[in-house]
């Protein structure tokens, strides 16, 4: 089972204009074959399929608990990608439909992302192709799927330090300072855990790409906080067992700042979901949604 | 942010032997177009594009909340997939791998769910054609998306029907009876928001397909606990907003046991979720796993 | 069976000037999961299996009759993609291909349009990807499959606003104009149809987005001759039947001009079809098409 | 414009019993590569983007009026397949859904039909994968455009023959024998217009595969009627000029009944669409469609 | 530049029978995700866009070489395949079309192949599903690439062990055998690639899945002469410098036939390829093909 | 089996600056329909399923050769694409990640390309769409496959022209050059193929489109040296069969540079294939390989 809690992982800062070619390019990190939604289908079929469960206890925990952080970093990127498609939002009422308010989006990256989603984000990646079981590694084998997952993750950094490498906005680039902290506790957590199966020291790989996160400044608070070195059990009660591979002595990267590996309860504190402002002239919410807005309100207060 | 509990949100009986026909059958409830990761998706998605989300509410909130146990839903659905195809397993050591031990499986319907996930599930319908965006309505015009989201709910419940007209063991039944009852609820709970929203009783379009489900047998406890009455919040604090939707003096509909609509914290019991002990000549958890046994035993020894 | 006239549904005026942005934004109403070979798709397919059809007569004559109207929006929507795509062609003869005359289709939106299909229509969406399968329902089931194509109309109804928004120039505006208004006669038909075998009153929810015609000047000239009140049977002899739905003392939305709802013999007057002036250079019809020119005209003379 | 008749363009024998795997093997006539969406989504998508029209009359009307033939073989292609999926039907009432009364339905090769389209057919191929635009060829070259088509009906006729291999109930033999005749007209009619263009001789390719008409019993009756010598405008007033291409002293293939080809107004006589009596247990056209029955007939009524 | 050698890279036993499940699994060696199509296509990719060459060159040679390699694992998959659904063949002449002689296709797992490719080989996975470019990863970057690869050749392993416990028969238990020990060479050298770049024993993780090749009799030949220890050029010329790599000290692994690493020119001796008899009613090569073979048999006579 | 020869099939002049959006229609050759892949994927599988191989030996040899020269001409696309997008490289060491220093990515036509590829090419179209298995014909019958390959031929010849009028820069325009004269070869040498076998003069259609390479500069040294008269066996010793087709007499197209028809050993002589200096920023190969490179260096000193 799964719970929500309606706050992100981390704080977005709003975006000040629309910039839906930024959107579509984070949408890589979104729907790629090495995006967000590639880490969790990958960690939630192979959650769901692990066999001898009890005997694994603490690979499996891994495994489970990683999921729930995944689904987070979907959500994350689906928010910045958003964010950035529709900008501080205009709800101007009684636009003029017929005066091309949108024409400049015929000539945006991604034309159905506005056409079809109002901007909203889709499980897809950046040339608009979707995302699809063809990115998911299910084989019930554990070294398999470990090895698999370890490769996903360093194949995953590169795409976050690409994409970083092209935006020039705040709300994208702290997307990909979050992700790229957390995507690299994720790689040296499964290299972790081949390193407990088979011997073989497989975090000297890492960091690849060949790079510190000490040149991005926005993993600065992030590394800071040592977030670096955590795992969130992100559950009430389980998966705590997967402190026997992270943890258990082992150490921070060398190029991080160091300290000891450790699993945290619960979650990071995490920041405000975007209200996202609509743009009526769009229909989102709709292209005159005062009634709708007195209804809501009326529930809202009903509900309290 | 989500958190994860390691449990089902309902407890299904382990089957007796392989039945990967039936598994087969069960992925149309995963992936197929009116399928569990449909209505995830959907509703994850269009939960991060919601627009004006403070002024609308208690429709965010249930569209957020139903989308942690649409999680669930999937997990279940997963779980049921893979124990049929995976059965009691076999931890038969050094099975002979030139006796063609899985000669059967050349003549089972996916046999890739054999070859490449090892009875696993996957995103994927009953056909094996995967899921995929072409399942989800993100329009951000939030009649449009809910009106969606209705139709979404009665077309997976004749599909749950179906699928449950094919069934003769208990593990996809239980799938099916669960799911059916849950459905059933999202449906209604669309209908009253449309209801809301437009003035139209949508609601009294219920039950489509035209059956109560005092017809399906493994419906009968869960309607007796009230779980078609009860939508859970499925998050620690947030989403009591949809309680003005769902209760408002709202009762349940005319075919089922009569009672009031209401929003109730956490989580339903759920059940143990199955150990799936692998079939080592499968190589699941793999061929020879006493060493990774043991390995696991001792790390879970340190995390204790 | 199916009958062709060579005309459209509605006259288009010819482009100026090649836009082939403008026709990529056109192709989401063409390909894309609310576009006209999804109104076709699902009309065609429920038309072929729809259950006891002699019983059911009034809703299988509605289902089949629209689809015959949707070919026509195919085509009406194709014919706008490849006139804006193509303008008004370049008949010029000896074109130097070495002098890269079609530098600047590196640069359009949709480059295969041009590389592949010389600026022609494809059932493709404005992000390219193709129409298929996914985007059809059709469970046997009357009041899913209504229920859905209600769902479907409405969204196909944002889906032209948007499109609309984008466009600037009269080819392109006339199809939105003409298809919002036709689309809205379908919505409002399935809509009665379904209230007619649930009794809710599913009109109500209209229009969705919240907006009326009267906001599109291209809409008027349609809305005044009755469009938006009339039902063709697109048949020589059949589909009379639904006008015991559309029409039966049945009235115009209330935001539309008033009057009676009817059925109309036949098809609408429609307009004629562009001769689409090639580009020689382009190889359409060829590089030097004269003799084939020649070849036609005698042929054409013979079969007169 | 398209008009439609409720007729199909050649009568069909009711299936005696469901034959699932007969429909699942038909499907590949109409969503496959080769099958009858592919013929028809290549000449609608070739007449929209065809240039200079008028100066290209009796080529361009070709494959405008074939189009509209090619809608009709659409349609009986999957009233075949939706016949021998439903069988003679079902209209029990008060099935027990609890008996698992579809349980040999897990074994059907494309369980998918059964689960979501209750049996009905869908542009899919033999294998369950979807029609879609990579079997869509318009490159508005008129040369390559028919080479393409000559080559398509080609193609199209070895995959008839193959299916019709594989039947042994009269209702697929009988769509097979009816498309085989068709299809080769289609072949012989673009090979003429190729060799009006080009002066290559292509017909004398024909028959290929290398095997007459006169081997397949279910095409005799279509050639005595002299079916294979005859193009139908398939519609009410235009595309005559074709005759210049087929007629014009052409005569019908050498191992074909002999006579002269010619263009024939109309369409041809055709036969009755099958009522499709649904499995009310299958929820089609619903679980207990009396009170439906009743609206219906009350509509029906009212509408003559 | 390739060449092409007339010869498969293993002798394939003939089959007796035509077992057409039995190529339908086989297929997923061939297209599926862990397939030979998708080994070729990520080196061929990764080759073509392998950056600094000069710089890297015996890491640039590995991946080039092997390339050369995976093209005739293809085709010895393919051969096993169309061996496998093809069996002895059938030359029989004036076969009665009408007798449905192949009615038993129809049950088949990919009914497909036999409609459509009359038995062929397709580049597609054991469910039918096509082989494409989301199983390509080239991302520039040596270690990342490399990692994927080594990833691949152990998943691929772990299909090629699965789906040889569902043969019976020897043809395509051959087909497994030898591509075993072969991708054993590539596993093994990509993790000695990888131990070059990063000092990490990767190799150690060897055999993935746990199960050394003596426990299967197809591979003992093969062991026997050696393979597992040769890398062949694969080149006339070319590519010796990945000798530094596999070679240069490095030892068989130690569940494998002990000896020294070693690049040999040239390639394995390899055997011959079948001839494929045709069904000649099934139209292959056609329904009656004397014609054909002595036009073939002229030209044969003139080419010599 | 296939043998590699590290050389392109021609020389292409290094570009003085990347060129996205050229190197974007570049891909349409390489995974576009018609484009090499496709090529490569019909001859490729034809040639593993060609029945009766000894029988009817020229035939098999003609699309077994071919074969191995399209394996040349994915080569050659697919260096071009990935020269053409990476340009002359940068090896600028220590490059600030947060300076953005590839924003102007976001707006090339295919961002994914950069964020996933890092420049490389890949099997997909110029709209980013996949290569996959709907391109490939395969039916096991002769004269359909060789009708197809012909049609696929001249399909390709005109996107081939296509791409080269959006070409401004050398190395795009040199890579159509060359594939314009061998691609033209392999439709003549079809159509000779067709006419042996039917009788049919299908040469007599070339050139199609309508128009000679004497048009095309870049294709002048190779009509020059008589390509488009030879075909190479592209094998040490196989294939020469194929010169009773090609050769015996037949001559060069009339609008070609006149002279006989010829099979000739070996291959062409070629030319030097791109180092590809990397983007170090880019992380391609790494971001910095100093030490890989020293690695590398010691590697090769070991492997002479």
């Amino acid at each position: 089972m799964f719970m929500r809690i309606d706050k992100l992982q981390a704080a977005l800062p709003e975006p000040k204009k629309p910039d839906p070619n930024a959107a579509a390019a984070l949408q890589e990190l979104l729907g790629g074959k090495y995006g967000e939604m590639s880490t969790l289908g990958n960690y939630l079929f192979q959650s769901f399929n692990f066999r001898s469960k009890s005997k694994l206890r603490p690979f499996y925990s891994l495994v489970a608990s990683i999921t729930a952080e995944e689904l987070g970093h979907v959500e994350l990127v689906s928010n910045g990608v958003s964010m950035l498609a529709n900008g501080p939002g205009d709800p101007t009422e009684n636009v003029d439909l017929s005066a091309a308010p949108f024409k400049e989006m015929q000539d945006i990256r991604l034309a159905g992302s506005f056409l079809s989603n109002g901007g909203g984000s889709m499980p897809m990646n950046s040339n608009g192709a979707s995302w699809n079981m063809d990115f998911v590694t299910t084989t019930g084998n554990v070294i398999i799927d470990l090895l698999h997952n370890f490769h996903l993750e360093c194949g995953a950094r590169i795409h976050k330090l690409r994409v970083y490498e092209t935006m020039t906005e705040p709300t994208g680039r702290e997307v990909c300072g979050y992700l790229l902290v957390r995507g690299s506790v994720h790689a040296h957590a499964y290299a972790l855990a081949l390193k407990q199966l088979t011997g073989v020291a497989v975090e000297k790989m890492l960091p690849t790409p060949n790079i510190n996160l000490d040149r991005i400044p926005e993993c600065q608070k992030y590394l800071a906080e040592g977030s670096h070195r955590r795992l969130y059990r992100f559950s009430p009660n389980d998966y705590s067992e997967m402190s026997g591979i992270w943890g258990n002595g082992e150490q921070a990267l060398p190029g991080d700042p160091p300290g000891a590996l450790e699993v945290v309860d619960g979650h990071p504190e995490g920041g405000k979901i975007s209200d996202l402002t609509g743009n009526y002239g769009a229909f989102t919410p709709d292209y005159a949604p005062q009634e709708m807005f007195e209804i809501a309100s009326k529930i809202y207060n009903k509900s309290r």
